[in-house]
């Protein structure tokens, strides 16, 4: 379903100079200061922003910076966000290829993918968030007990994923095959994520660690 | 749902000594001599032997060894084979725990697990058949390249069996969350998994490698 391009989208993130970052590149390493947080999460693919707006007032003690590369839902996530931004979080609005030019290496603590595009041709798979070039660059930027947490409706793009990380290497921390048939108040609800549950359609979760670097001896 | 004992279950058992295998200690690193093929496959929990007996007519240049701990529902899967039992097909009426001292050392190639009990509460967490010490047989008993192919409609079994396998060090090779979402015409529905098909419910598989073992030096 596309969406009807909005006129007032492009004007409306020019004016959230105080949630908005325009040249990210800039700021490698300086995130925590900016945020005034020693925990970093990201979120890629931040959407309508519900997830990213629940988790930062659940978690206010922590920095939230999201990722959105359509300035049309971009828009919509600032627009319902509205006063509700707290100094703790920022929003990007660009494509998350160039992640690794935006953070330095080690100065993310969790990285968030919620139903990202699953692309279920296999001639796009490397378009998917956890094609190994993807992989490559979270290990780089995450910190050495960093986290992916991943959470998806789809199965293909989860068996895709669960494969993709386990052969670069990485620990299979935990795992769901139907993460809402228990309550986790801990976890925020995402507005694709309502949809599925309520046509009781199981979500998978899963959390990968970074594989644990050899020794230098 | 408990059967009603079955009276005449042991005694088909006896009769049945085409198939039965009564002490399968005796024949540690001698199976695929008596089922004159190069590869071994043990189903264990065959229950009422759907797909023990689907998959030896499907490939019947393939051995097929068959557990199953409760006589009368071994005797059903005997009942339900009746003539169709063929020379590459054994039944083991006994409790897996004790499999390490049927087969010699990396003489199975498949181990097969559809439809094991979850054992759900946490206090008998260690009954599970991919509970770590399982594991550790499995892996003296399947040659180096061999596999264990697990099928469940049982969530948190399957999300067990994953973090189990992988904290062993074991590979997933291959991982489906909805498994019947694609035809596999390779491989045979048993019982239960077509009444959870039925019903619309996800079927899980996965497939393990063995850890690749360190060369000695």
């Amino acid at each position: 379903m596309r969406m009807r391009k909005k006129k007032w989208a492009a004007g409306l993130l020019e004016a959230r100079d105080d949630v908005m970052i325009y040249e990210p590149s800039g700021l490698q390493g300086k995130w925590k200061t900016i945020v005034l947080c020693d925990v970093l999460h990201v979120e890629i693919g931040t959407g309508k922003g519900d997830y990213w707006l629940t988790m930062a007032h659940q978690y206010p003690q922590e920095g939230w910076i999201g990722i959105e590369r359509n300035t049309d839902v971009a828009a919509i996530a600032l627009k319902k966000a509205a006063d509700a931004v707290l100094p703790t979080m920022k929003l990007i609005r660009a494509s998350a290829e160039y992640i690794d030019e935006w953070f330095a290496p080690q100065e993310v603590d969790v990285l968030h993918l919620n139903f990202s595009d699953p692309w279920p041709k296999k001639a796009h798979a490397k378009r998917r968030l956890t094609a190994p070039s993807f992989l490559k660059k979270y290990d780089t930027l995450l910190a050495h007990d960093g986290t992916v947490q991943l959470k998806t409706d789809n199965s293909g793009f989860f068996e895709y994923s669960l494969l993709s990380f386990l052969q670069e290497g990485w620990i299979l921390q935990d795992v769901w095959v139907d993460y809402r048939r228990e309550e986790h108040p801990e976890d925020a609800i995402t507005e694709y994520e309502r949809s599925y549950m309520e046509k009781g359609q199981p979500i998978y979760r899963a959390v990968f660690a970074k594989a644990p670097k050899e020794a230098v001896e």
